[in-house]
């Protein structure tokens, strides 16, 4: 899965058209330099490092698949990308997961990678991302692999699924990078029945922890929140009153406050946009709880002020209109935010 | 012209109610409570208020409007607002406008007027408002009042022309108060001979203005981001395109970090939402310069850095595809707009 950006980067349009002619058997993945908005050199340095990959391996370039992360608008320093993959080749190996999870680190500060072991069969990922994180799409890079014999017309599927209530539900700054992909890569190497249902539970879970990592490393992030919106007249309409809220500068910043601002998560709530217009809301059918502290309750404000001060931060909102619910989480609005992204070119 | 948000404050209510019933007379404002969320007991306080003014001034209280600004979720003190009506309406005349315009502040560091002066009428206006500042509506309390003979049906199209190209192109933080309201009031006291287009251009200036003092209010703002996309497929798409980099926390940040990082506003008009998806853009055909120097064309960077550090940062945005054009104004993302937001309960 690739993002949704109308900008794409590079090598994500040599990786789509990789995949259309052949399954991946690796994943070049470099940092610091995005070769975004790069023209027909970038295409041509994305399509070199695959095939240099590719030779070092012994595979054909259509097998590679390219991910670059870092700042837009700089050529691919092709000198060091040769050099990286003469190494990287040389180290390939069983143990070398987290040595990858390093490397493809930007302004992420630790890791993140992930496993679920079920019998039989084994899922694993690894994934960067802290700052350009938002939904509609896979919001970062993430290489998720697994021994499943997963057969190939339902990878794309379960693979949209367990995507669409992780990665697709989480938001650090509204932004949406043009180098985002989700790869899953699956070599059939268990021996274990296939068991879709168990195998779609393994990949969620590990997408699941991998996009609550990316929250919890956001840019400058102090506190998770985690937003359920519930009553909704139906699932999308709850998913974009919690995205609302989600990039609400206002509710981000009472959450790097510690302050259980009700009113902004209200108005946030009644601004989300929807169809043209607005998700419609009725504040006398409203309960809003904060820290399951009920605070809000049909049209009226209870005056009982929650606990504040964990490192996570609870917003339910029923919304008293129907069946519709949303889980999504997001990180706070903070001083090293504004820091990171004033004084980092990315 | 009221706010768009799902969630009404009660003096708008009580507003709206008032204008369908009678030509207004007096607004009455309040700043520190914005009186919102708070049931049927604000729109009672919101009621009363217009009628403690309507019989110090001898009007129905159908003839008072009402508009409050501040904190959410807070009963109105009605003992405060009692004694400030009667100060208040003791103390009108001619060269009060100041006072007015200095008494409705809220986190605005500065008043807000403007007049525009035309042969035989004036528009003057004030307004405030430096958070919770977004369009698709009248995005923050502003009275504008002049002797124009303005006939009561040209009204509201006058003020909703006026204020699409001025409220409703700006943005400091993407947020939707609850409170907005942009009030027109024409008392047809000048003897001169009616010209709509005359008029339509002083009410525009004055409203443009305003917006402006609004923005470069904003808060914690360090700089104007003045936004111009143009070559769109129609003025619609630029809009929205506009509004995407207008609200884009890296833009923002970047502005005030000075850095004329034009990848992130690339990036962010890849990603303006238009009708369920995105507008679409080409980067291939895309022109876009920083404070007049060409930084991407066609696809590819030009690698000319532009002059930072004016007070004033110009993004212009061709993208190549139609006649649609936009301007919008924002402000920059800053320590202080974290600081004012983390620590002030509005």
């Amino acid at each position: 899965m690739f993002t949704i950006n109308q900008v794409q980067a590079a090598p994500l349009v040599v990786s789509r058209a990789h995949l259309a002619a052949a399954a991946p058997q690796a994943v070049v993945v470099n940092s610091g330099v995005a070769n975004a908005a790069t023209g027909e050199q970038g295409e041509a340095d994305a399509r070199a490092t695959s095939e240099q990959a590719a030779a070092l391996l012994g595979l054909a370039p259509q097998q590679v698949l390219v991910l670059s992360t870092g700042v837009i608008g700089v050529p691919l320093p092709m000198g060091k990308v040769t050099a990286g993959l003469e190494r990287a080749a040389d180290s390939l190996g069983p143990e070398g997961g987290e040595d990858a999870a390093e490397a493809i680190m930007t302004t992420d500060t630790r890791t993140k990678t992930s496993v679920a072991r079920r019998p039989g069969f084994t899922v694993g990922g690894m994934a960067k991302g802290s700052g350009m994180i938002h939904p509609r799409l896979a919001t970062m890079l993430a290489v998720v692999t697994t021994d499943y014999p997963l057969a190939e017309d339902r990878a794309h599927r379960l693979l949209r699924e367990a995507v669409t209530s992780s990665f697709n539900r989480i938001s650090v700054d509204g932004e949406t990078s043009p180098n985002d992909a989700v790869i899953l890569l699956a070599n059939g190497a268990s021996t274990a029945e296939a068991d879709d249902h168990a195998f779609a539970d393994a990949l969620t879970e590990v997408c699941v922890d991998l996009a609550r990592q990316i929250v919890a490393d956001g840019e400058g992030a102090s506190t998770i929140v985690e937003i359920t919106v519930s009553g909704a007249a139906d699932d999308d309409q709850a998913a974009a009153v919690a995205s609302r809220i989600a990039t609400s500068p206002l509710v981000k910043t009472a959450a790097f406050g510690r302050d259980a601002n009700w009113g902004r998560i209200l108005v946030a709530a009644g601004s989300a946009p929807w169809d043209g217009g607005f998700v419609s809301i009725d504040p006398a059918r409203v309960l809003l709880l904060i820290n399951d502290t009920t605070v809000f309750r049909r049209g009226m404000p209870t005056g009982v002020e929650p606990e504040m001060g964990d490192p996570v931060l609870r917003i339910d909102l029923d919304l008293g209109l129907g069946d519709g619910a949303c889980t999504y989480l997001t990180s706070d609005l903070t001083y090293d935010y504004v820091k990171i992204n004033a004084e980092y070119r990315s």
